[in-house]
């Protein structure tokens, strides 16, 4: 496995100031729990008002803190002065997310110029064990600060 | 275009009970605001602790009622006493989710006695004009109620 | 629905020179049916050597002429001297391609400077009646001519 | 990682016998390199007729080989008298597939009696090194002998 080298020396920072920024994770009560040059996981404790009708994490939940894990997770080999735009994401509901916190972890699998393909996976902590209960893969753009993201996208 | 036929005359009160159980619907104020044989829309009004780190709603928030608005379509025509599975989606992310209202608009594509595949459109209000900021793609699972949902998926 | 206006011109030759150059295309047997700005069709005839293990057309097969069509779609929309490559694409096989002949056709979604979206929808032609076996969607880049595909992607 | 535990004690001469009938292998002279419980492999040489306007190998016969790994990935698990479709597949192709060979490797990720959930990545072979060309993920389903394909999906 491709080790990265982050860009930026100063990306922990950055990628934290950006996480404390994104108000619906506060929302959520998502805490940042790792990061790594390409890499990021994020944890979201269990509430009522996060479920769906069975009273399961809701998948759209779920792809919440994936889709900002991957995000951070090609943040942090972003140059300085850039932004992050998700571009898509594919995501397998695999097992039912029911437990007491549920856990995404994000790694890149190619990071470019201008595109960064990542990986994740999201687990779902049980009685005490973890279970797989999301896959998926996600695009991310990199923007220089100057540009409109609503022009380059 | 093909019509679909619902095949539980119930299928308006069944769906809504079930969106009422969706507790997240409830936390993020999401409405539902259409509903008929194969099709569902969801409205979410702009509030700050949705957002992501430029102000706009987080993907992950256009997600989760892109999400609700595909099981509910393919919903209005499963059968009575059978539950649904969002199995896997894909979102593509077209536009920056700037505004003050976010709808998503769902259609069934195939209705199948295990799978249904679903479309769905999220479009942002802004100025008082719609526009386009996310496109996707949904296989939903039907599941009859006598059945684990976790041994069948 | 918006209209695309062409970037170039002369865009219906460049994407007529650019499919000729796809040598799999011939293998195949591949036809370009439609051209207009932001949209294109290809459709293939049945051949026995085409087939996976039903005698049906295999979904990589069927997946190969929407990869196509959604990339020239976008292609129509690019400036002179730029390049196409698919970034990403998710398909759904929603029914057998059980038939005389399959065609693809792709229209754009969203054209961005970098990034295009495309929608598209794959149609087996059975008995004189053509029914829709798969629907997907695909992220399509366009690189300026002078930049290396492999520094930029 | 789970190990998975084959329900068919003679999988690999059922998988061998399904991949005999995908004609389309044989027109692109692809071959079955690697059969495992949940895990198979399929390779791929150049030909100049396998290629999209670069000279590379075609997004769409990447994909190709790819479905068919991941279908049989999952095959190896299923029950004797059991069919195999692909629902469907997302696939990013994260660096151009230029060389003498290409090399699907797919994964079971989660086996459920309906659906089973694969992972897929494809090499590609330049001058003596694998690179990695893209990376997908595929939902596969299992259909009973006796069921129509047609009306399970």
């Amino acid at each position: 496995m491709k080790l990265h080298s982050p860009l930026d020396p100063d990306f922990l920072s950055r990628v934290r100031e950006n996480f404390a920024k994104q108000q619906v994770m506060n929302l959520l009560e998502a805490r940042l729990i790792h990061l790594a040059p390409g890499e990021c996981a994020i944890a979201l404790p269990y509430r009522e008002n996060l479920t769906q009708q069975h009273g399961y994490f809701h998948a759209g939940i779920t792809a919440t803190i994936a889709d900002s894990a991957g995000g951070y997770a090609a943040f942090t080999l972003f140059p300085p002065r850039s932004n992050v735009l998700s571009v898509e994401f594919k995501i397998n509901l695999i097992a039912p997310a029911n437990g007491e916190m549920i856990t995404a972890h994000a790694r890149v699998v190619k990071h470019g110029r201008t595109l960064t393909v990542v990986e994740f996976d999201v687990f779902v902590l049980r009685d005490g064990e973890e279970h797989r209960c999301a896959i998926g893969l996600q695009t991310v753009m990199c923007v220089p600060e100057k540009e409109k993201a609503v022009v380059v996208q």
